[in-house]
């Protein structure tokens, strides 16, 4: 095998130590993230490094990176104190990915992009209307990581929107069906196929194939 | 749509919510935690809800549920400040979800579920043979989330193995060869495409594919 020691990766290329450490925890759920400036603006971005954190209460987080290198989402949640998330199918990878592109505070990336904000009487941020996935957060907290200036931003889930037929009778959301991708490193897509659902694992009992 | 409101998923069976919320957030990157014991005995544990947290410094975050639903990956961690996470490929889908099982202290899940720890000199905790995508964290903090009693451990990348040929020229890891899976849910393990790698996004220009 190949072996790498944190010394050589502090000596590497940085464009090449991103691509490596960032696919190194592998795949990720690439979704776009938005909010609604004070002014009334509407920003849309993509952000790749989402974790679940519990089922009840519903809470959900993100990794944003420091202030000075992604300002616009971060601010938009803390004035607002509500934000959406939006799964990304293959047919808006290309616009999903050119959100990350540093387009000034004046400017509307579902415009820039082309994808259509749907706003809805239920909720206080703007959707993706193309999205077959869509849910709606309330901000709880955005901690602080004393190690490199990031935050994780912990939100609760107020509301989901989805595509009919994706929720199987035991609430197992059916993504690949929804088309939703992954994501791996700073720039690479990928669809889905299932290998096996697996029954909950008891010890000296072998879990079985949920059809 | 299907719409669902929060006092919708308040009333829901406890199980049902689980598989909703777990794969509501999209795919993950579940991985095996290896870890030694304060008596030498190794433990082994699937983690569903890892997220990079930077590259410079190489830190990556996993959420541990609360101590008493998850003891024993966490006070190994805790105690020796260093552990193992390795990639699952489809060849270990079942092995891997049986970890999940609550086995008693006095066992290794590498014994019960047949797996092969593999110890080298490099490190001090235990890597899992059978993987392409092995590597050595040491502990850089346990931060207690307040809203469910969850926390986020955040390591530091020490060390990589990697199985040849699976870092392109710029630094990407191409692990769809490799074949590490990605999970949803509690329970479901898939494969991966690749759909397509973008260059950078700059405002006004469109992204190309990278080959």
């Amino acid at each position: 095998m190949q072996y790498i020691h944190h010394e050589d990766m502090r000596a590497w290329d940085r464009f090449f130590r991103v691509h490596f450490i960032n696919s190194l925890s592998g795949f990720k759920s690439a979704s776009l993230l938005g909010t609604s400036s004070g002014s009334g603006r509407f920003n849309l971005a993509i952000f790749s490094n989402l974790v679940h954190i519990g089922a009840d209460p519903a809470l959900i987080g993100f990794i944003n990176r420091p202030r000075e290198a992604a300002p616009h989402t971060l601010a938009n949640i803390e004035a607002s104190g509500y934000y959406t998330i939006n799964h990304i199918t293959e047919g808006i990878v290309r616009q999903a990915h050119q959100t990350s592109a540093k387009y000034g505070e004046d400017i509307s990336e579902f415009e820039a992009v082309g994808l259509q904000p749907q706003v809805r009487g239920t909720f206080p941020a703007p959707y993706v209307s193309e999205s077959q996935v869509q849910y709606g957060m309330r901000l709880e907290e955005v901690v602080p990581l004393r190690q490199n200036g990031t935050f994780l931003v912990i939100g609760a889930v107020e509301e989901v929107w989805l595509a009919e037929g994706l929720c199987l009778p035991d609430g197992f959301l059916d993504l690949e069906r929804a088309g939703s991708i992954t994501s791996l490193g700073v720039d690479a897509y990928y669809q889905t196929r299932l290998v096996t659902r697996l029954s909950y694992a008891r010890p000296g009992q072998e879990a079985r194939p949920i059809l």
